[in-house]
Order: C-alpha cells, then structure tokens, then sequence
C-alpha cells in the first residue's frame, strides 16, 4: 500500500480532506505548548483526516519540546495520517539520519521536505513503504517569489522543475508536493503537471490564501489526494477549534461536491 | 562585534581555519554517541577554530540525542566557533522558531539555513548581533547539480541567485555561504562575489572535494574567512582525530602562507 493509497484511506474513514496543524507557539513552557496541543487535536480529530507538527516550535522547548513529538504518536489514530513537518533536506547520509528520526524515531506517515539540495537528499524520505514525502514546490509566504518563482527556461521554473524532479524520483505514491494556497494558479498547474500526487495546501488563514479557489484546483479527478492544511486559523478562533475545524472540513466538503457533479 | 569579526577572532586565537564536524553515526544509543562526540572534542579541539555538529544524526536518539546537543554548548570554549548544522529554512514565523531553538536554547554561535524559500525565512537567523548564518549555496553532494547549478539567466544560475540574494539580506557580517569543495570553480566565483563573507567549505575527505584547491580559491584578500568542515575524515581517522586533525590544519595552512607569500 503507498502512502497516496493510505491517504485516499484516511480520506475515506474521516470523510474529510483536511489538515491541523499544531504550532505550538508563544508559550512559556513545554508542559503549556503540550496542553495546547492536546487541547487542540482532542478538539479537532473528528473533523480532520490528518494532524501536522511544526517541528520549529516543539525545538524552541529543548529536549523537552522533543519529548512531546516523542508522546504526540501515540495521541493520532493509525487511521489518521501524522505529518511531521520539518523542511528537513541534506546531502545522503545526513538525509537517511533524518528519515530514521522523522519516520522510525517519532514514528511520522509523512514527512515534508526541502529538495533544493537535489535527488540524494530527498531519496531516504521516499524508500518506506506507506510512508510520504511532500517536497516543497512553492511555499505560500512572502519570500517564496525569490527563489520558487524564478524563470529557468521558456515555461519552466524552479517550481516547476522540483514538480518534474520529484515526480521522477516517485518510487510509487510515495512523493506529494507542498503548494501554497496563496498562489491557486500554481496549485492548478501542479495538479495538471502531477495529476494523481497527494498535495499539502498551507497558506489558509493567517497568511491569506484563498481556500475555496486554491481545493479546487487542487482536487484530482476522484475528488481527492489534497491535504488543506490549517494551523492558527483552527486553533486560535474565537469560536474555538472544534468548531473551526468542523467550518473548514464543511467548505473543502462542498467545494468537493461541486466539482463531483460538474 | 560582528559573526565575521568573530570569526576572524577565533581564528586569531586557534590558528587555525579548520572545523571539525560531529556526524555521531552508527550507535546503537545515544550514551555511545556522546561519548563519540566528547571524544573526538577533546582530541581536536587545539587544531580547530570551530566546532560543527549536524543535528540530524543527534535527532535520530530523539529527546536523548536533543539532550546531547544541550551540553555539547559547554564543551566548547567561547573562543571557538560552534555551529549547529540543521540547514533550516521555513517560513517567518516558523524560521524565528528555529533561530530561537539553535541560537538561545542551544547557544550556537552559526547555524547553516536552507534559503529556498526566501527573504523571510533566512531573515531571523541574520538578525542576531554577533551571530552567523551560512547560506546552502552549492552543496557538495551529487544531488547538487539537480538545483544549485540550473540557468536561470546569461551567466546566472541557482547558486549565484543564492549568493546574490545573501549579500542583500545582509545586515552586515552575519550572512555566509556553504560551498562544497567538490567544485572549486564555484568556490572561486563565490569568493570573487563575495569578497569578505564567511564561507563554510564541506567535502573533504569521504566526499572527495580538493582540499588545497578550494581553500586557494576561498581565501579572501587577508587569508581568511574560511572554515573547512572535515567530519568523518578526522573522526574516524585510522591515526586517530588528534593527528588527522593536526594534519589537515597543517595542510590549509600551507596553503595560506603560499597565498600570503605570492
């Protein structure tokens, strides 16, 4: 089973396409940012069909932030996919260290990935059966112009050579692509290009991007393989993240019905 | 003061251009590890002018390969540089997490950041008085003809959009580069560029990079501002770390006394 067939699975039993995430920030201590996420993922796992960890604000605890990651697995349902995004990317040797800490150590279905340093580096998050990597094609902040964005060739840039890379690196189901939801442009010429790659969509929320257009150029022919990750917008509402979540799980829903019947 | 001057402080003080880097692979606990990493520290220490640990292969204990990272900061005295190796790089918010985590929990003195995607994420690791961030520029793995070295215009490639890109971000001696001495004409054409940034030159030894060639062509116009990172190569040197390391300072500074003297 591949990871994108884990993935149409978790779709499946959760009857929902999208992501928490859980960044943990502007806490005093680590027992405070593990509350949080507790508080968070107890509230939200009814309506989601993934969790994210944004390893950055687990670091800024120490030891201690990582002994949360550590406790966090046992808290997500196997039927439920743990994405532990960490952006890792090195050459070989260092990339296999990574992929044993990511996938074996604190136990992640998939991982997210910079390729900039090319095939070795991304390859060990690629070679676990059931486990996905999503290399990350172009992100949704400010600064993702300066590099994503730049031309390469007649029709081709970096973005869209990290798609073609990553892509033919794919043993099978196993690669997914980050695109941000501020540029549905984007989305929509990754879809095209990778039409049956599973894709994580931030950017929703805090930064702005557009969700109702960005999940529809995102779905694939059946509806799916799109994760639509959301973190502050879920977890801070005013409402409180039960019902965000139940909010944002109902318009990916319906965004997907449209599409279904058209 | 700043990373730049301090950099050029430690050298002064060691004189030494050598960093000696910390890959604690192969254990099967991380007591073993540590003991590895002491170990080879105590042996080096009086040959290098800075300490390099990859994270990966302390994350792959989990909290316990943390904990290592967390008293490894004391063992290296102030003089010496200590840069922490994680080639992070994420989004703004995400990044100052990060740039917390290395430099105020762990105490690194420079870390090495992944700049794909772009100015807000490598902007908080240059915001700190006195410390460094050294830019992936070129790698020196195989994977890094992929990216690094792809035409993005007339004389233009990835690469030197990377370095470009860094010497604007600079606020000022805190922005270098990682260039792999597998290729020493892109050393070359970085030191050229870049006339007085640090440079963090991997690849000797187990990948294979020209010592003598890339120091020649790094060293700026005062024969410094270079750290040559040699991990494996000294730590599981058949003489032992103490002399290999001894060696291979002896060796770049053979090279800069023929540069200083032509």
């Amino acid at each position: 089973m591949s990871f994108a067939d884990r993935l149409d699975a978790a779709v499946e039993a959760s009857g929902s396409l999208l992501c928490v995430g859980l960044d943990p920030d502007g806490f005093d201590n680590p027992a405070e940012a593990e509350q949080f996420c507790v508080r968070v993922l107890d509230a939200t796992l009814q309506h989601v069909c993934a969790v994210k960890a944004n390893l950055a604000f687990f670091e800024q605890f120490g030891s201690a932030g990582y002994a949360i990651l550590e406790r966090l697995r046992a808290r997500v349902p196997a039927v439920r996919i743990l994405i532990l995004d960490g952006k890792r990317g090195d050459i070989g040797n260092t990339a296999e260290a990574y992929a044993r800490a990511l996938f074996d150590v604190l136990g992640a279905d998939a991982v997210t990935v910079n390729p900039l340093m090319g095939h070795d580096a991304v390859a060990p998050f690629l070679a676990r059966p059931e486990r996905g990597a999503f290399l990350v094609t172009r992100s949704s902040n400010p600064g993702a112009a300066d590099l994503f964005d730049t031309t390469i060739a007649e029709h081709a840039t970096v973005y869209s050579r990290i798609v073609e890379l990553g892509l033919e690196w794919d043993p099978g189901g196993a690669a997914g692509f980050v695109v941000g939801t501020t540029e549905p442009s984007v989305v929509a010429w990754v879809r095209r290009t990778a039409p049956e790659a599973p894709l994580l969509l931030p950017g929703v929320g805090a930064q702005g991007g557009a969700l109702e257009e960005a999940v529809r150029a995102a779905l694939n022919s059946r509806g799916g393989r799109i994760l639509v990750a959301i973190s502050r917008a879920i977890a801070d509402a005013p409402e409180g993240p039960d019902v965000a979540a139940a909010a944002f799980r109902d318009r990916i829903a319906a965004v997907r019905e449209v599409a279904a019947s058209a």
